[in-house]
């Protein structure tokens, strides 16, 4: 058996992590060899019901788990984590403009960031899913100046997903035959589901086989705005079909994506032409528990203007929280350079998910 | 890859269901290799709603997943299915007496019986999770007079899960370690949660590591009121370790314990002096498809007691449905001898359990 991991889970008692904890536990994310560590953090007022689900996880007699903490504020809660899935985010309340959403969150993440920069392992893997998760994710790594921005991902799986199982429904085929489908931009109805690269099996175009009008006019927007879809038919938010896709993202990201493109936000460095220093969604493979953007693919004029719309969209965003952003300082940037035991090349952006391999990072 | 199995799932917009089938979909109840076709069963209010967690289900893209169908009606819901999870119960409502309860259930657990037997899969496996479970799984079977009693279940998994968490926290051990608890009798405050053939890793008894006053007064009462204690805590009832429990069943149903001693509600054979004739909890352990009662433990004066209790309570609850049960006659029973291709040797509930054995029926 392995050495147990320490994982990270915020908002831990609300619905997505319902879900995401109870899988965590029986070995879908890290696999049945891998035992955990489960670090609940949530806010004061949510500590009684966190303590119940401690308690039905403990019911569960699950082997994995070496271990259950329950913190009320982070800088307890990420205390050397390998592993940080931030699901608790602020949520949009009546009346609140986008602007007031942005800053409610920008508060969170910022001190979620400094304390994962203060006590988590410096390996840390950590998954924004709480939303708006790209921009949220961008304030997170901003105030972890002394860890490397490839550290940080904004979770695209769900649109990724989701794309694949109806993808694969209307196709008649099975999603998990699908390979090259590729969310890029923000989690957001901007996002960009693009099936130009898919094939079936690694053979047939998926494009050739489906409808241009159908791809445009109802495919792109059913993605888009999938998660009012679901509210409206089931009463409530998506939470189970969340819980899923981080977890995949972090299976994919720790073990491997084994050949088969994911979409995840992770820093921009340049690639396609997309501005550099904000959470971008792009076509990625995972391996030795690293990841790689495609840079290879071919994207049409329509795509251009898509991914542009969606870029647009996150640097709006990011001007909007600019002032409560740290500077980056050369001096931060020095950092980083040496943070993770000198082996990470992180300059300005620039490779930085490339450059971050470290094979050995989970033993 | 094998063939696909059939799961039924009923109260499948639940809060349990929602645990459930997310879990089930991924491969932990019947592995990775196991495609699965789900049937999924609710009223005819909640057919919106389930609509939404199948979308979900759809969004997770899960290669398993080889069919999704919704159903408004047992006679539908339970085509051809191999495994049937019925998990919809009518709650006790405000100013509902207990006989008012067994009755509502009644009608609900009479109209799935019927319909297992009209159109379920012959080798099908049944697990009764909603309340009162072992009650409805009597109501169940004895509407199902083609399908043998053995091939029913109720849910005292959790039970059992509970009793193995709990001690192994207080013992400072993986509960996985520890082999041997039973939990007997009805779910319901009266079972009788036993720890005298327990041990830790084959070798130290468990009940002379906990002090017997902790163990009478502390343990056991905990165990039985679990439910009500997660309710306080979380505000919500405790939906994802029953989940977890009904596909431990489950699993371990179909797949075998590992020479593990379970806990599972099944018909009576009269082992250990019990009435037959009435779902209670026995240690089991399950190989090839089948259980098998273990009958050589002890159970000392202060055990047979507390077997008594709960033999009681399961009688009464018997007797207060008695009138709305199908006869038991000559006729029926002669049925259950031919009915799952001649190898099914019951006769009139002595050694069912042990006498059902099809090595080959999951291919």
């Amino acid at each position: 058996m392995k050495q147990p991991v320490r994982i990270a889970v915020t908002g831990a008692a609300g619905n997505i992590s319902y879900s995401l904890l109870f899988k965590i536990a029986a070995g879908e994310m890290l696999g049945a060899d891998q035992p955990v560590i489960l670090q609940l953090v949530e806010i004061p007022q949510a500590m009684d019901k966190l303590r119940g689900v401690a308690m039905e996880l403990e019911d569960c007699s699950f082997p994995l788990i070496h271990g259950i903490t329950l913190h009320d504020n982070p800088f307890d809660g990420f205390k050397g984590v390998h592993y940080a899935m931030l699901v608790g985010a602020r949520p949009r309340s009546k009346g609140m403009e986008r602007a007031d959403l942005l800053e409610a969150n920008a508060a969170i993440f910022s001190e979620q960031g400094k304390a994962l920069n203060e006590v988590a392992n410096r390996d840390v893997k950590a998954l924004v899913i709480g939303n708006p998760a790209n921009t949220n994710c961008l304030i997170l790594s901003r105030n972890a100046p002394d860890l490397n921005p490839s550290q940080f991902c904004a979770m695209t799986r769900l649109d990724h997903n989701r794309s694949q199982g109806i993808l694969g429904n209307k196709l008649g085929v099975n999603p998990s035959d699908i390979d090259g489908v590729v969310v890029w931009g923000n989690h957001s109805p901007t996002m960009y589901p693009d099936l130009h690269n898919a094939t079936v099996l690694g053979g047939e175009s998926v494009i050739d086989q489906v409808d241009e009008d159908w791809y445009k006019t109802e495919f792109t927007p059913r993605i888009q705005k999938r998660g009012a879809e679901i509210i409206e038919w089931r009463g409530l938010s998506s939470a189970a079909s969340a819980a899923q896709a981080g977890l995949d993202h972090m299976r994919d990201w720790a073990l491997g994506s084994e050949g088969k493109i994911v979409s995840m936000g992770i820093i921009s460095d340049g690639s396609y032409g997309v501005a550099k220093g904000i959470y971008y969604s792009f076509p990625c493979i995972c391996e030795f528990g690293s990841y790689q953007i495609i840079k290879d693919l071919e994207v049409n004029e329509y795509g251009q203007a898509m991914m542009k719309k969606t870029e647009q969209e996150l640097l709006e965003e990011k001007a909007a929280v600019d002032h409560l952003l740290p500077a980056e300082t050369a001096e931060s940037r020095e950092n980083l350079k040496t943070s993770t035991d000198g082996q990470t090349q992180f300059d300005n952006g620039i490779d930085a998910a490339s450059a971050y391999y470290k094979a050995d990072r989970i033993c």
